[in-house]
């Protein structure tokens, strides 16, 4: 992996910190210091005037516009129109004029700058001393807070302190006028004004979603204040004078009210919002709300890692970071592939939710979990016209989608890759497997299972001689091979998808009757439906060789060219901007892993002699263009012992925003690679598995660390895993019902703490 | 094949004729009563104001603009920027106002409506009467007619009668405001004016290519005339009184120069216009010009039916519209798939050129043959250019062109299809083959060889042991299968291609070696290049099998599904418009021939029984969504003496746009398959195959048809070959150097007239 780590930042447990303005890294520095609380998200960026390159970013969950790019195809099935997470309204806006000079920090003096960001508060600091003329030094603090709890609470506090007295002007405004993609002005506002201490503005997009943006602010002097409005914004300005060393504070707080019913007056949104912001906690009381809030979060989510300090505050930033994007708050939001942090892949939700993001929830707040599947369930009618615009019955999800649309425009991707749909099958499977939650089953999951084993069996296709069904003509999870033909992976979780439904539908006619003749009915499953799916399922075609015990990613894989990934240059990666764009499909180079995936995946199929012969002939092909490649990598490298390849993969994936890797972190973190580093922890170090029951369990621990903890939940218990050089520990504060697999003995756990012995496994 | 004719005109040896006007095809008459002489090309529209659908299409053969439309790509060798044949000046354009009145043809009363295309004359001609108030009838007679041999002249001639005296009101304009895909104005005017009895006006497009548009008037009558100007239009008024039942007649002569050097002035233009002008034929003389071009066409290149008079007709019109597209007159011209007679396809050329078209001209006029290799060869540097778009080496030909660029902005085409480089290839042997023409190779050929070989050695690739060579990631012929591995055509037109490269550089090596000395050191033709081609050439995968004689179309071809295409419903055709994308790639339906275009390239390469095999297995696979398809099919199924397929196909070729077989005859003439219609007859029914030394000749006749003739030229005797039911005759002016083989036996035939007697085949 030819990845290599730019560190900029200090090395600390519970916070980031940029020490000094680096100025190169303006735009990373604005993602890695977002804050989100899951409603909607603001990127680190500066509230005062400066020069930088910057993407001055503030997103909600789920509010978006249509892209007014015309997309031309004269083909049926392909995408013309898609959607994106718009950019919305800066709120900390403030414009800062000394003794008549306009304070840009690109242009002034300063000193002592430093920006941190506080695990433990979700607090977002920065401070300096800007140094002005006639040796006028004044002391700016700009703190910035969302509240996790009442989600549609923002903060911004800024204190100013400075050597000699000196009048200020301020103007703080929330600015709807922001630029998407740097380009697209979306916005329109509808109403704006300023009710007694209490400024708004309600503006709206071309799809008729609305936010009402309200804030109001306390100061601690008596200043001069006015109202003002512009075509996109209001604000109010403050002028004052500051005597020396004297410090103003002046605290904003921000209501926001998303509305995307487009039946509710404005008046209606403008009072909830007044009532809201009556309601508001204050800056320091929030500051409590959060504390406590991840207090509990940290009790429960904690990864404690000993003899690594750069890998603690890696895994610590990347729980904090997917806890502020998404914590089940409203089952119509998702998690897109760079959270609330960017504008890169649109926002969209992809299928790392169901793949990457869901054992997460499904693992700590099964809630969450049930929210995730419910945002599919919700957009079951979205994919089933997907399906019929590809000429497919069923239920068809989307590769990239906010609103359950289709939003990818790329034919090779929306059209040939089946696995976002098999992807939620898998979820589904996953969760009633450990929550038993039958009541999901009959109420939502039921549906979607037959729909999209529906979709498949329309995708898929028999053999001329219909010895065998397989698919035709599709991608599978590594995107470096496309229009292939009985993709392992994509077969694989095809047959695992006919045989789940078959299953469930069997357990609800045994167990669930009444359901199962409403669910027959309802969706008009016909036997002969069924009957297909048994024939599919069982003449599923995987390419395994029993000899090699080896899987061929598709059909003619072997066959093609070999490129020694070693020898590719550097400068040529990321290979999609230096490779023309069909070079890249004519080799046996793969992106991602996809065998591997489905090993991952389907763990408990596969004996560890048929894990490591695919391990050593796809890892050595693999190029890891995709940040999800490698923690995948490295949870299946230390399963097979590999233990120095188990850890350099870890390592990439533990930091790979934080020390930038991939070099975009600037567009927004990675976060659904986020949650692949959670996993390389818990089933990469950890060893656990959950695919089948009993679930498995087999800690190891690195060369470098001393001790590292987990938690886990499992059947409403918390399982404290707290591993070290020797032994293991499990802490539990109930019984569990259910055996579980520890180092391959079945154990059913008690209330209490359990000792293991380390066992020692040598690659 | 479910194609059904759609006829309306009326059945006539030497021209084509609509009697009655016909509403609903007015579009299909403007392409099919399309005039053009290689230079310009006119659709057979109306003169004065109508109001039924139409395109008023005037193109001029390299003269075009690029696409405003912005083509977003974030991948590499993704073609950006597209141009095409752009619509130029309406230069019949005329406006009539009768007793003040607007004539408009649709909204006045008519009879006698009669419109005719003269393959004798290249004259077309229109007249009806117009029924307006008070009894009024005028008679109006249009003709036109573009002279073949000077061909930047046109004619338009207008003649007038009327029952009654009227006063009419004529405007004839030069009218550069035409919309191209009725949609985009790209003509500037930037000059324009009288001088004394020619005005003229000068446009300019952004691609700064220049026409000069120049007109002068001969009326028989006196008339009151008057200049005028608008922004991209400039004409003549001429108002008058028309006594009654005296015609009064008015001949516009057109001169068109297209200027294509940007620095040459505008005075020069106008200058060169204007001695043009000056010594354009009468239209009297025009026609005896092109009566006696069209003599001599017909005296060499008729063929003659007797049986059957649409296929009479079908044929003869195809031989006229191939002529008028392209004879060779200027190697800067090429030919578009729908020649100069619409705006599909974009005027580009394709791969149909050499593939289709060429063998035409290289048995009837080697010279235009040799000119089309010159096309290719002035166009050698953006072919060079576009192999590193692709990161490949070499000169890779564009899939689509007007002037060497590649202009397919599809990337499954333009960056998957290797087929036009080696269409060239394969052109230049043919040509070489049957000429012997050395010097050609010398000057010109042998440089693209060598380029085009180094393109397909570094667009292709070995196996991973190295036992074989071939193309990975492509799409055949066959355009309903793409990113396939081992396509047997490609394979086998790539084999061929360092095969023929590597011989025609021993053979000047051998005998030319001071030219060979120098095109070895101009072209940095290195020792290890050989070596590399000729082992891509001896290890090239062809996927044959013995057993069965079978060729599978590609790795993989025959574990895609199966589809029984004559279920297909006929609703459901074109299958772009009906199904959906990716669909349509996924199952062994093949749009035109792939394995069977190989086996007519390379005919001799195949005996029978294999030849047989293939027919069997891959025709009935074949869905024709190309229109090129049926004639290939046609002529294998007549080698193998499968008469009655053979000649269900043959009907469709030669009557596809007369009977609009595709429904889409109105976007423009099918000029491409016009050629594979000639080839149906010479090499199908003819038998003639000329791929290889000695050529052959094994003519059949259909039951249908009492005798048919036909000419082709070899070693520059004429050799006419007239066909009976019991015999045929071949007769020569001069001696053959060569053998030919007659009937399987070989013959040198010598000055005269010889008779054989008909071999009966049965299938």
């Amino acid at each position: 992996m030819p990845k290599i780590k730019n560190q900029y930042l200090e090395i600390n447990p519970w916070k980031i910190e940029e020490i000094g303005y680096k100025k190169s890294e303006s735009q990373v520095s604005e993602s890695l210091f977002s804050l989100a609380n899951e409603y909607m998200g603001i990127r680190g960026y500066f509230e005062e005037d400066h020069s930088e390159d910057s993407l001055q970013g503030v997103y909600f969950n789920g509010i978006y516009a249509y892209s007014p790019k015309q997309i031309d195809t004269s083909y049926l099935g392909i995408t013309d129109k898609v959607h994106f997470m718009v950019n919305a309204v800066n709120w900390v806006k403030t414009n800062i004029i000394i003794n008549n000079q306009n304070i840009n920090f690109s242009k002034i003096q300063h000193k002592n700058f430093k920006r941190t960001l506080d695990f433990k508060t979700g607090e977002m600091k920065r401070s300096y001393t800007a140094l002005l003329d006639q040796n006028l030094e004044v002391e700016f603090q700009f703190n910035r807070l969302l509240l996790m709890e009442y989600p549609q609470y923002g903060y911004q506090n800024i204190s100013i302190k400075s050597n000699k007295k000196c009048n200020i002007k301020l103007s703080l405004s929330l600015d709807f006028s922001t630029l998407h993609w740097q380009k697209y002005r979306f916005w329109e506002s509808k109403d704006k004004g300023l009710i007694t201490d209490k400024s708004y503005i309600l503006s709206e997009l071309p799809t008729k979603q609305r936010i009402l943006a309200m804030m109001n602010l306390n100061i601690n002097q008596t200043v001069k204040s006015s109202y003002f409005e512009q075509d996109l914004s209001i604000g109010q300005s403050l002028t004052f004078d500051l005597d020396s060393n004297k410090e103003i504070t002046i605290t904003r707080k921000f209501t926001a009210i998303k509305e995307k019913n487009i039946n509710v007056n404005s008046q209606t949104i403008i009072k909830k919002a007044t009532i809201a912001n009556d309601k508001q906690p204050s800056y320091e009381e929030a500051i409590k709300l959060n504390k406590s809030y991840y207090k509990n979060y940290w009790d429960q989510f904690d990864i404690v890692i000993s003899g690594n300090e750069e890998h603690q505050q890696g895994i610590r930033y990347c729980l904090f970071q997917l806890q502020q994007t998404y914590h089940g708050y409203d089952e119509k939001n998702n998690i897109g592939a760079k959270g609330l942090t960017g504008e890169a892949y649109s926002g969209h939700t992809f299928w790392d939710t169901e793949t990457f993001c869901f054992p997460f929830y499904l693992l700590n707040t099964p809630d969450a979990a049930k929210n995730l599947l419910l945002f599919r369930y919700h957009t079951l009618d979205e994919a089933k016209l997907r399906a019929k615009e590809l000429d497919c019955k069923g239920a068809c999800y989307p590769i990239a989608t906010l609103n359950g649309e289709e939003s990818c425009d790329l034919w090779q991707h929306a059209s040939l890759q089946p696995q976002p749909s098999t992807a939620v099958v898998y979820a589904i499977k996953h969760y009633l497997s450990l929550t038993k939650d039958y009541q999901f089953l009959i109420d939502f999951g039921m549906e979607m299972l037959i729909e999209i084993s529906r979709y498949l069996f329309s995708r898929g296709d028999f053999n001329p001689s219909r010895t065998h069904f397989g698919f035709f003509g599709v991608m599978g999870p590594d995107e470096f091979q496309m229009m292939v033909h009985h993709n392992t992976y994509t077969n694989y979780l095809g047959k695992e998808t006919f045989k789940y439904t078959l299953k469930m539908l069997e357990y609800l006619k045994t167990n669930y009757s009444k359901s199962y003749n409403e669910l027959i009915k309802k969706n008009n499953v016909k036997e002969q439906e069924i009957l297909y799916w048994q024939e599919a399922k069982e003449k599923m075609h995987l390419l395994y060789d029993k000899e090699t015990k080896r899987y061929e990613q598709h059909l003619g894989y072997y066959e093609l060219p070999h490129i020694d990934i070693s020898k590719i240059p550097e400068t040529d990666f990321p290979l999609y901007h230096n490779w023309t764009y069909d070079r890249i499909y004519r080799n046996d180079m793969i992106k991602q892993p996809d065998v591997l995936m489905m090993m991952f995946l389907f763990n408990s199929h596969f004996d560890e002699n048929t894990l490591k012969e695919n391990y050593d002939f796809y890892e050595s092909r693999c190029i890891h263009e995709s940040s999800l490649s490698p923690s995948i990598h490295s949870i299946l490298a230390l399963q097979l012992g590999l233990k120095n390849e188990g850890y350099q993969f870890f390592e990439f994936a533990t930091r790979l925003d934080l020390d930038n890797y991939n070099r975009n972190t600037k567009e927004g973190l990675h976060l659904t690679s986020i949650y692949a580093a959670w996993m390389n922890i818990v089933y990469g170090y950890g060893g656990l598995r959950t695919d089948q029951l009993p679930i498995k369990l087999n800690p190891t621990i690195p060369d470098t660390w001393n001790h590292y903890s987990f938690n886990f939940t499992y059947q409403t218990a918390i399982i404290k895993v707290n591993v070290y050089r020797e032994y293991f520990t499990l802490s539990l504060e109930k019984d569990l019902e259910d055996a579980i697999i520890i180092q391959e003995q079945k154990v059913v756990l008690k209330k209490g703490k359990h000792i293991f012995k380390a066992q020692k496994k040598e690659a």
